[in-house]
């Protein structure tokens, strides 16, 4: 290429674009995508730039398509379309010189200043010929003519500038412009478009081995199956199973993560793998495959949808371990080496080895177990301990997965370091679960979730809420009692469109730790337990409820719209949501003090909200069901946690 | 290449990293180079990463050198180092999974917990045994000695762990890592490496028209060789003239910018080219190519350097509009078109159209004016207004001269928008001017000092601080009196390790403007001025003071060390820099008002300074030649304008 190029436009700083391309931002169909640059050139010309964009399909490249850039500020543009594919996209930005723009600029100012010249005007009499020259015959009149006024001298300079600026003839020149010398930023960057239920959804995770009313009797499938009126009655979105596959015998953990198993004890089901199968295997005492092909199918008649546990490692007697020992890494002794995390040893669990001489027939292996599950229709992936096997593979097995189905989902069950997390997301997880557990003060929550909704980290990275899982029972909730596990849950429903719980345990309040451990006392990952579903205290009543108040605000669907809001007491917390499209607004308030009423006065956001900052507006609370008008940016907040946790408004004017 | 990889080690955002690598970050030759990155693995293991980086010369690619880096914090990793020569230098990072120092911290937590095994010892003894296979013979046999201890079950197991944890072995390990599945950043950087007076340097600006002592006679190149003993002693770096080109006389500017030129006037040495030639010659009444080169030389006798004004427009009669009337863009009426900002006209301009259809013809040419100059000795180019000529043609110019001529110095005088000022810098501008002029108030200077030196701006843009020039007299200094322009040259000159001054109106404190206007009465842009440089109240004694400070002290030289300290008056503002290499610290407190004394408190960031928060320190100001023994972070301090702008400390223990 010769360096010497009349493109005078720089285009920088384009976003999202995800460590500098090499990553997929994500986006959800339907929903807006905003694509940002910086656009400027040399001198003082008018610009003009368009976002372009078009799906990438297996079947060749579709035409691109553009929408129209706008300037905000300090030469950051802005454009915003969506796109109802699922899928993967491309987007570029291309900027130009708008010649007739800055014509029209010059000449309004020449003509106030009363300076303008037959050859100022005969200028842009020139540029509107040249458009006609690109030009149907129909337009190349209409621009004809206007050039002709454009010249006459015996017209007014108003009114020859008025000809010009007519919307008419703007937009016929905006539509013709052959943007000379235009420049398309140097790289194509790629979104990753999942379906809705990637932005938004409400997860319940149960044990199925729990899920017999009997005691006596181990919980099957078919068990789950009638505990999905329940779940679905509730109202979530995806019921998430702990794995479903034969458990190993040899150095099985017992109750309460005995080193040694009972008699009887079930063990982990995270020890996958035994004689009786392994990773695409169903445990027998679960059931069989029919029974989950009819799981998977009444999942939906209860408006649910299946995710599965993938937990890549093995029991020692996986059928892997003697069919492919150089997955594994072997000890000078000849033994494989066991889990470790000095001077702690898991003997019941065999890491996979990413170094192994055999990585194609190791990837491609746990490829066909997520193959395998997706042909028996799955779509969402619960990933274990992701953080623990090579990030080059999952970037290669999702990227490989989600060009077939691009409906599927992975989240991502990683708690450790923040850019390790951030990493999974980047190599393709759709939802990653986070520090949500151990944020309790205002100012860590309001300091996490800008981070995640409001910086560059909202292009990759999906926050899926959880209070509890069978590994987390935090301080917060061991210290017991509802209004505790009230407060948590709709925290989590609200702040983050994606969320889950673990239940039963969490709508019963079961808050006892193992002593020692941030875990369960007699932990349903290594025994069976029964939940009494109908006790009064539980908190489904209140659980229900919010998730009506999500399915029916789109604002709580979304997570990049958050905007905190002052209140003058640090155990209230205020933030608010909206939806562009619907214009839903939703304005939530948490009592984070578990044990005291507190009060407070705000100090809002107005902009945020939509309403006026001197205005009144009405606020009613979905989940106590009063109404107040409320004005300007300061009011009075109350919240006893004996009667609600949280205020969740809708707010309108 | 397959997607199978063994890799295990990420690494991500390395810096510097100017706009995704397609920019040249900035540094100077002998100063440290700081490259961060992220670097992180999957799972648990203990990693190791290294810098590497290489000049790149003309003549083939050098060897890689390497440094090692240490992890700081949330997996951020630097590592630093310095390169000699002036060009350019390529680096990347390289990092991998430490088997050997996962091995180490393990064997210690499992030694500490008395579960150490006589297996987990063999472990360690392969690695070393590994290693040795690629040890020379010596080495080898050390390691294998080492391993033979390791595996000997008679020694304690502590006497074992301390054998493998020694230096000896520690360090052989760490040169003979065969470093299997290293990652290696993807892309590779490029530094411009500057000669330190890119990095710090104090100009001087002056008009040779008033270099003659006699008002009645027009100054010559000779008048500005007899002026260099003056500028030499106030203890400049460099000396830059304005366009010493013969003077369009079509449309030519009178005194006070007039439109029209009365007989006699000399014109705007920016309107540039007659009959008697352009850019690429001298004005007659200036002198001749002899003069100039007599005066480059005499200018090193006195520790100056010549910087040469390139302002790449023309006068109407200029040569290059008769011959290349293609570069310029015509009206319809066949004219060509002037300068403009609508209503406002400058017909003594003629601007370059770099969308011409010539633009080969155009950028040789425009790149021989500066070849020019290179072949008459200069090095130093103060670019006019170069963000009215495309980015895309300063990206190939400085390129290619500067890929001959590593020494040459660009400093664009581009007062715009932030973003295209960081553009110029972007496309290879080794120096800018920035907005120092109009900045007064603490917060403002605290912010953009900030911006400039502590962000990533700092990888490519450099400061160079103007209190005036020719086309700028502040509101601040219009109100005259010498505390102002002592405050405004402390401030300057102690800020920014690049700074100038447009003298001698600055020093004599010339501060009329014309009214209406940001700009001198009686400009010498458009006449010849007489100056009295003996006058008793000239800042010179200031000003060689200060800059004999700068050279003695590095820290001054230095902007990415920039501390800001809390004072308790917004009117005093403290900074500290400090220079790495020697230790040396200078804390600089200036008093922004310029009427009243101001006193107040400190509270000084002790890391910053190098001193204990709690203990006793030596402040010497080498302004005003106290001495005072500081205690802690809480000192008083007083600065009456009447007496003093600043205190200039070094800071001792």
């Amino acid at each position: 290429m010769t360096p010497y190029t009349n493109e005078r436009v720089r285009i920088r700083a384009v976003t999202p674009q995800v460590d500098g391309g090499r990553s997929r931002a994500k986006a959800v169909a339907g929903e807006p995508i905003t694509v940002e640059a910086d656009v400027y050139a040399d001198s003082h010309e008018v610009l003009a730039a368009v976002v372009r964009w078009r799906p990438q399909t297996p079947s060749g490249r579709k035409k691109w398509r553009e929408v129209p850039m706008a300037h905000v500020l300090n030469d950051r543009w802005t454009g915003t379309f969506s796109c109802d594919d699922v899928g993967r996209l491309e987007f570029t930005v291309v900027g130009w010189v708008d010649r007739y723009g800055t014509w029209l600029r010059d000449i309004r100012a020449k003509v106030e200043a009363r300076v303008a010249t037959d050859v100022d005007f005969a200028i842009g009499a020139e540029l509107l010929e040249a458009f006609a020259g690109v030009a149907g015959a129909e337009d190349a009149e209409r621009l004809q003519r206007a050039a002709d006024q454009l010249r006459d001298d015996a017209r007014f300079p108003e009114s020859r500038r008025d000809l010009a600026a007519s919307d008419d003839i703007v937009d016929l020149v905006a539509r013709l412009d052959p943007r000379p010398h235009a420049t398309t930023f140097d790289r194509t960057l790629v979104v990753q478009v999942d379906r809705p239920l990637a932005g938004a959804s409400a997860w319940y995770e149960l044990f199925p081995r729990s899920a017999s009313p009997d005691p006596d009797r181990h919980g099957t499938l078919v068990d789950v199956v009638d505990r999905l009126p329940y779940v679905g009655s509730l109202g979530f979105d995806v019921l998430y199973l702990p794995p479903i596959h034969p458990i190993g015998r040899e150095h099985r953990k017992g109750r309460n993560n005995a080193v040694e198993a009972a008699p009887g004890d079930l063990g982990s089901p995270w020890a996958i793998g035994s004689a009786e199968g392994g990773h695409k295997s169903i445990h027998p005492d679960l059931g069989t495959m029919d029974d989950f092909r009819k799981l998977v199918s009444a999942c939906r008649d209860h408006g649910l949808e299946l995710a599965m546990d993938i937990a890549f490692q093995c029991a020692p007697d996986h059928p892997y371990v003697r069919e492919h020992p150089e997955w594994f890494r072997h000890r000078p002794d000849g033994s494989i080496q066991y889990a470790e995390n000095p001077p702690k040893k898991y003997q019941d669990i065999y890491p996979f080895d990413f170094e192994t001489s055999d990585p194609e027939g190791l990837w491609n292996e746990l490829r066909s177990v997520f193959q395998f599950w997706i042909d028996e229709g799955v779509r969402i992936f619960r990933v274990d301990n992701p953080h623990t096997k090579s990030f080059a593979f999952w970037e290669w097995v999702i990227d490989d997965l989600t060009r077939d189905h691009p409906d599927l989902i992975f989240l991502a069950e990683a708690f450790t370091r923040p850019k390790v997390m951030y990493e999974l997301a980047k190599v393709g997880f759709t939802q990653s679960y986070t520090y949500f557990a151990w944020r309790h003060h205002r100012w860590e929550i309001e300091q996490y979730y800008t981070e995640l909704f409001r910086t560059e980290v909202a292009d990759f990275f999906r926050s899926n809420a959880w209070p509890n899982t069978p590994d987390i029972l935090t301080d917060y909730l061991q210290a017991g009692g509802r209004s505790r596990f009230a407060q948590r849950f709709v925290l989590a429903a609200t702040i983050s469109a994606n969320y889950g719980i673990y239940g039963p345990a969490f709508e019963l309040q079961e808050h006892l730790p193992r002593p020692g451990a941030e875990e369960y006392l007699d932990n349903e990952k290594y025994e069976q337990r029964t939940w009494d579903l109908d006790d009064p205290r539980s908190l489904a009543p209140l659980i229900a409820d919010v998730n009506r108040i999500r399915r029916e605000h789109p604002a709580l669907r979304r997570d990049r719209s958050i905007a905190f809001h002052h209140v003058d007491n640090e155990a209230l917390l205020a933030f608010s949501k909206s939806d562009e499209a619907t214009g839903d607004t939703v304005l939530v308030v948490v009592n984070l003090d578990p044990d005291q009423p507190q009060e407070g006065l705000t100090w809002l956001d107005a902009d945020a909200l939509g309403v006026d900052p001197d205005g009144s507006f009405t606020v009613e609370d979905l989940l106590g069901g009063s109404t107040w008008r409320w004005h300007g940016q300061r009011n009075y907040v109350r919240l006893d946690p004996s009667e609600s946790p949280a205020h969740i408004f809708t707010v309108t004017r």
